[in-house]
């Protein structure tokens, strides 16, 4: 599979309306994944549906996902079909009608089974993973996973082969005889997600500089 | 059930580690429900689990989705079980170490069966709540709904009986050791989800302002 190639066109990817919204191709996958921060993992127990937020990291096509995020059914989700869902919600969409108003977003949605990741050397680059896409520079900067830690971590890995990518990126799409009714509003209000000041910790002696791949993160999207 | 009803201590939404995050008011879980745009739902489909993005709204303890949100398995969701999860990441914790990396949020967990909202007056209130929560104001500015877009819309609601609320809001937590050593930062880079400027649509005649339910949302969460 390389990054060209087409996402998967199977019954639960193909989607069922709105199909000007889908988006095929690999590079919108990854961007979407690799926008976000935070991760839906679903999973069923006991016959009902269980949705968990959790963080995550991309490597190429395997997505990884911390297996102890404070829920003791992720370590269960090792092995059996998982469905990951990353949004990224980008603009309220006001129209003139209430009936059309609407979201802009992107979200990606994929299936598979999650499998525990569990050669050290592999289980150690999925942590590297995770740790440069929840803070990058992080690796480099803090100290190492000891030996107890290792150990104790779980992570799971998902292959990116059964997906879908919608993205709705436009202006409103009003009717006709409401553009020349001509009465109400119609544009979007953009949403972003932005990064504050870093905030050092009080425990931290006075001074201690705040590093350059934490200033430098906040000022990129700062507005 | 009242704001002071504490919520629900079933199995399933009693948090099996890290319980000190586990908030157990009902007030918290309306902020973090009122804070948040979007939900990701989760149902069971041929057995597997589903994760979808949508919008909601909330009116007292009933929340309500919308059923035709692009995904032809909501209309299906009323009357079985689904999971509804909202998230909001307030930031991105940096520790000593790699391995105490965190994240500060507040999620809510609901479970429950979905139902489908028929009764006309039912159905007209939560789309006004579904269209306060998307978009203030704009049940009032925008063109009311029709008979014919009435009848295509679906509604779905949950009720608020079996849920659970995770905080997480505090800076790193790192070992003794990690701290004596003062080899690296720690501290939160604050994650914020903002407003942009609003932007006409296009096919608006030149001038038409932008209503004040519009740009009084826009400067109230300016950074």
């Amino acid at each position: 599979m390389t990054s060209s190639t087409p996402l998967s066109s199977t019954e639960r990817t193909t989607l069922g309306r709105k199909k000007n919204r889908g988006v095929t191709d690999r590079q919108a996958l990854y961007a979407v994944l690799d926008d976000g921060l935070i991760c839906h993992l679903g999973v069923v127990r006991d016959g009902t549906p269980l949705v968990l937020p959790t963080g995550y990291g991309r490597d190429g096509d395997t997505l990884y996902v911390h297996g102890s995020t404070g829920a003791s059914s992720l370590r269960t989700a090792a092995g059996i079909e998982v469905c990951v869902t990353v949004t990224l919600l980008d603009g309220i969409v006001y129209s003139r009608s209430v009936n059309d108003h609407s979201m802009n977003y992107r979200s990606a949605i994929i299936f598979g089974v999650a499998k525990a990741v569990v050669e050290p050397n592999a289980k150690m680059h999925a942590l590297k993973v995770l740790t440069d896409h929840l803070a990058p520079g992080s690796w480099e900067h803090a100290r190492d996973v000891n030996a107890k830690e290792f150990a104790a971590v779980s992570v799971l890995a998902l292959d990116l082969t059964e997906a879908s990518v919608k993205v709705r990126a436009e202006g409103p799409a009003d009717a006709e005889e409401d553009i020349l009714a001509n009465k109400a509003w119609a544009g979007v209000l953009p949403v972003r997600t932005v990064f504050g000041e870093p905030e050092s910790s009080a425990d931290l002696p006075a001074g201690f500089p705040v590093p350059g791949h934490v200033t430098e993160r906040a000022a990129a999207t700062a507005p």
